[in-house]
């Protein structure tokens, strides 16, 4: 009586990246679980991130042997939070997340069904999905046996479209939020891959000693890009960042910084 | 007069784990550039990447309208460099790569022909392709354009086979080199995946302080996988390396380190 459940990295945007992999598991799939955020309510613009989640599966699942459920999602604090605070507030929602995809599991799914999760960009970058499965597991509600299958996440995109290596020669790379910038330079990295930053955390840097490499949206229509000496790309991302949102209705961005 | 140029991320050895923006990619080319020393000869074991490469090729393209051209490797100094030596001593090899390529270019595909290099993973992650076709490039021998297309690294792989997320919740994840690993460390690196570490380096650390996360040879049959706190876990990660070394002749590895 173990469920089969499988977690989908659908890349970031364009539904032709694909894998071939990921292609096949989706159409393995009997049930897919949908966040309920998602599926339209609430902030704005997440209307078309749903449509580009739709647009794939009609792209790569053939006939319509499955169904999609919506999972009530906790609400979640969208206040900014003291640092201290914020890997428990994160904590409780995954496992408030947790509750309630095991009573969706339990009450509205067989346990002879393949069950599928799509995430984007890939599930072991800055995803929670495999966090809240784990905790789904750890309930022993139900009985889960899971597999992930690696998508290709949004910095490999802004790579691609700069091309661009994201080490130098022999040299680290370090990968982290906009949060936790400005610690990470001062402890000595020089070569910054930085995701989850709404605010542009890197406008606190001295602007004439970093390049920057920078995508809005990659993979989807509204791609934007800018590249250059951090201090002349600010006013072009911030004029990117904006004709992005503006396109979509959301904006998701991403950047490499190097010390020049 | 421009030559297309198409620089396809294969994945780490699954041919399922092409993109299907990769798979479309290959079926544009017409001539494929392979490195010689890709080509069998030299190294034990890089006969069977070689399979693995023909087999992506042959699993994935569509007709036989392309051809293979072996480009000459130049001789690259593979005993221990000093860490001085060792920028340059790249830099000095990706210059000769880049005359060979240019060359084969000019004299053996037409301008009006669509050319494909394999790159192994993903093209932005520790090769030196993009660098030496930016080499190419600026030596103004042959008229390129080129386009990058992402695949599924083996970091990725590892972080799906072992169901990770790499990064903490909202934390860096620092990504590094066997001979870079002890100094990152110093400076207060915590969670490090680390690549092209032939030595294992992880040895060097204090192993009840880690807990790491290990695999070789993934995505290939002879995958192998360890994890555990990395006293324990270093010798059944030497016989799991001896063991896919044994099965295919050659072993790649990458594993995530996390401070206790
Ligand atoms: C919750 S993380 C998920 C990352 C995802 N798992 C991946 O592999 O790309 C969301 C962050 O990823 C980045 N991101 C995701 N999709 C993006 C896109 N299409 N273009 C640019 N950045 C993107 C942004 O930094 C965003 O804040
Ligand atoms: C020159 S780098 C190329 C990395 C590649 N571009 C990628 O995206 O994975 C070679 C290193 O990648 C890692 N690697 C490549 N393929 C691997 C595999 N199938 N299994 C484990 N590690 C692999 C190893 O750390 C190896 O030393």
């Amino acid at each position: 009586m173990t469920r089969r459940l499988l977690l989908v990295g659908i890349g970031s945007g364009d539904p032709d990246q694909l894998t071939v992999e990921a292609v096949r598991a989706l159409n393995e799939v009997d049930v897919f679980l949908v966040a309920d955020k998602e599926a339209g309510a609430g902030r704005t613009g997440t209307g078309d991130l749903v449509a580009l989640r739709e647009e794939i599966c009609r792209r790569h699942i053939t006939g319509d042997g499955y169904r999609i459920i919506a999972v009530p999602d906790p609400p979640r604090d969208r206040a900014p939070m003291a640092d201290g605070a914020y890997g428990g507030e994160v904590r409780d929602w995954h496992a408030a997340r947790a509750r309630a995809y095991a009573r969706v599991l339990a009450r509205e799914t067989g346990p002879d069904e393949t069950v599928g999760l799509l995430v984007w960009g890939d599930p072991g970058l800055y995803d929670s999905t495999i966090r809240v499965v784990e905790r789904v597991r750890a309930s022993g509600e139900v009985d889960l046996e899971y597999r992930v299958v690696p998508g290709i996440s949004s910095v490999q995109v802004l790579a691609a479209r700069h091309r661009l290596v994201l080490n130098r020669i022999g040299s680290p790379i370090t990968v982290t939020t906009g949060r936790r910038l400005a610690a990470d330079v001062a402890s000595g990295a020089d070569n910054l891959v930085v995701m989850l930053d709404g605010g542009l955390a890197c406008a606190d840097l001295p602007g004439d000693d970093w390049d920057v490499w920078w995508g809005a949206n990659l993979g989807t229509g509204g791609e934007e890009l800018v590249s250059g000496r951090l201090s002349e790309a600010l006013e072009p991302i911030r004029a990117a960042r904006a004709r992005a949102r503006e396109a979509r209705g959301w904006v998701m961005d991403t950047y490499l910084l190097r010390r020049r």
